[in-house]
């Protein structure tokens, strides 16, 4: 592994999780990797967990980091190659990429889907750009088609939580009020995929995924039928991908409620929206593992830094 | 004390001024107690000295610092309890204050009052929803109505500057063309009444403050008199509490004048907006501790961290 | 050197290039220098370089580093003396050069030209505030008329690609959709006089340069003939001095081509505007120095910030 953009960069996802929470026990056993490196966070979007525990996932390792709101405290990035750039963007990724990496040891990119144009976001020019162009290692803070760093996190999660070998997990469309992207749902899918698991995807009609990332996945349109006997369900909204980043649906009656879950664990990635995702009684209960996913993250992120640093 | 929220979280003024004044003296003597330990500042407003000096404060004992703009780079709070959460807010402080709290070792806020609502301000929906949710020990940086990190400085100025066991001190009213908070002057108030002094409150009529934090205390609408042999002048301005938040008097004759102020020495938390809240003529003269106290601010921050820290 | 604001605060600049030239051998050499040191980066204007090379620069040195945006984070600046600021500005540049000195050991400022009064950018009320006020050593991070920690880099880029002792080395002023500032100019032509250089400018008419600054430097309007067997060729657009801050010309002509660049090695401080500053074939063949240059921002402010951490 050179860069970490997705899930198709880990090579043994039973050996990952079971390493990621050995560190969680020690956090700062390996500090003296990170001894002299820095890695620079470039964010062009919002933040709160992503932003804060890859921060004190490099702490653990002994790394300095570099914080940069991207968009705002920096140059509006061109992208396609060969413009005559005397419109609005100041600076081509080329050089931001190459500069940049000669300031740091790893850098870690977020930039979410515009929800736009499809083929925009899936060329992920942001991520894929300084991946050209970087000198250094690139980690994926959340693109706009993968966030493997949550699903790791989730991954480790799902593996501290189960309670038998092959469990039940469903991942649930919610409704939700504004367009999202597909990147967590993107993540999670193919982090299932490396697992033996008994895994269910339920959504309205309309709400199909990617069908070259689902290949493979049971897809079925009754969420009722779908939750029968789950372990986990796992509840996320996204944007229509048939009807690019369109909303199409509202119904509340998609809505996660403790009814609906039964015995399973309840696992979100946050932020989530009460009451509309989910229902108040799901997470305040203690089936609700939102929580103890966003703990893993800081050990899904320094689980990659760190194998990233022993390759340095 | 758990959390540093206000002046009544400190248990004995005397002997923590003491122990900052002998911390400023050797900063670094406690860098050990920071070791791997983590201080997350979340800040909503503005902020110059405290952001800094509080990021200095935890160097000083070694700590790490994330420092987090939360209104821009994090998501909209949600803070009811049982809201259907499909408005602006996309998180809510539930979520948010737990997750943060697998972050850090240790969280200060900073969250200013709205001015609008007096009912809203008092529930200090931020700072005590952090309280409720998290679980570290959270430090508050100027919350609606407290900032006792000021507060503590201000003691510390103080001390190091009295020239008898029980100066007189003025706390005076000071014009200003923006409504702000109450809570310097609430915090100042609190940390007066912990200490033996000769302490007399002055403002226009209209200008009380909350009676609950001002019971006790002297209060005199006459500024000449009430500053009549002051030893110390405390200058501040402040919005109206009865009715909250307005602006009812920019009355120039309440700026601080040198010819006023006499032998007495001048305070100031700042910022300060030169001859409108007081002359420069007693800013740039010898009188002026308004640098002073902001030096302080590093070592009242220390402190409080350092207190905490040894009960991790 | 108490403060480093322009390139004249360098004594013997082909020592200074030496020095920073064995420091990027072994970047953490001075580690010990900046133990228990605080920089304290204030940022008024956007910024990529500067912003993530001086922070990696401290870090070499051993050095904590805070960073404030403070036109967003801090509270709108007064500069004028005796004004009654009933105003927009909340604080006067006195009280937050004091106060900011006292939680670092050294700060570093970046506020830029603002091209419609040439008298008030040459005041450089900013940084000559923060010198005024300030008690601890000011370091220039792009001022309104200077842009030294850029001219040192490119002087020690120059160094190590200069393949014969007196290299012929033009400053080509280059076509921009934007009014720029003449910072990066000045400084150049200000580090060129202080070395044995055949050193030529070339603009077009109405781009003079402050006439203070070019004093005894040779002007050649016409770009082709000044370019004749050129070394080094740095490319740079600014707007015009005489008529101050106006964009007068956007002749594509005077954009930078590999046909016009013939053997020289191309120089920019980034960023650039492919395709109208300079041509995507230059930006991309090896005699672009541009990321080298880039590369040196972090040792030419590694070694300013080191000889000021000798003489704290």
């Amino acid at each position: 592994m050179k860069h970490f953009l997705s899930i198709n960069d880990i090579d043994a996802l039973p050996d990952w999780v079971e390493e990621a929470k050995k560190m969680k026990e020690q956090p700062f056993q390996f500090k003296h990797l990170g001894k002299n490196k820095t890695l620079c966070l470039l964010i062009f979007n919002n933040s709160l967990r992503t932003r804060l525990s890859t921060q004190k996932a490099a702490q653990h390792l002994g790394m300095e980091v570099m914080v940069m709101n991207f968009g705002q405290e920096g140059w509006a990035l061109e992208f396609a190659d060969g413009t005559v750039m005397d419109q609005g963007n100041s600076e081509h990724i080329k050089e931001a990429a190459q500069v940049v990496s000669q300031y740091c040891d790893i850098v870690a990119i977020r930039a979410f889907a515009q929800l736009k144009n499809k083929m925009e976001d899936e060329a992920e020019k942001v991520i894929q750009g300084f991946v050209k162009y970087a000198s250094v290692p690139v980690v994926n803070m959340e693109s706009s088609t993968a966030h493997p760093l949550q699903a790791l996190a989730d991954a480790i999660t799902l593996s501290e939580f189960a309670s038998k070998p092959k469990p039940k997990v469903v991942l649930s469309w919610a409704p939700h009020p504004k367009a999202l992207p597909h990147a967590v749902a993107n993540s999670f899918l193919q982090m299932m995929q490396k697992q033996e698991m008994d895994f269910v995807i339920t959504h309205p009609e309309g709400y199909d995924l990617n069908p070259e990332i689902t290949l493979g996945c049971t897809i079925e349109n009754d969420q009722n039928k779908a939750l029968q006997n789950a372990d986990f369900v796992y509840v996320k909204n996204w944007s229509s991908y048939s009807e690019y980043g369109k909303v199409l649906n509202q119904d509340s009656n998609w809505m996660m409620t403790q009814a609906k879950l039964g015995k399973a664990k309840f696992m979100h990635c946050l932020p989530v929206r009460r009451n509309v995702v989910v229902e108040d009684a799901v997470l305040d209960g203690p089936q609700s593992l939102a929580i103890a996913q966003a703990n893993n993250r800081t050990y899904s992120a320094q689980l990659v830094l760190k194998k990233i640093l022993e390759q340095l």
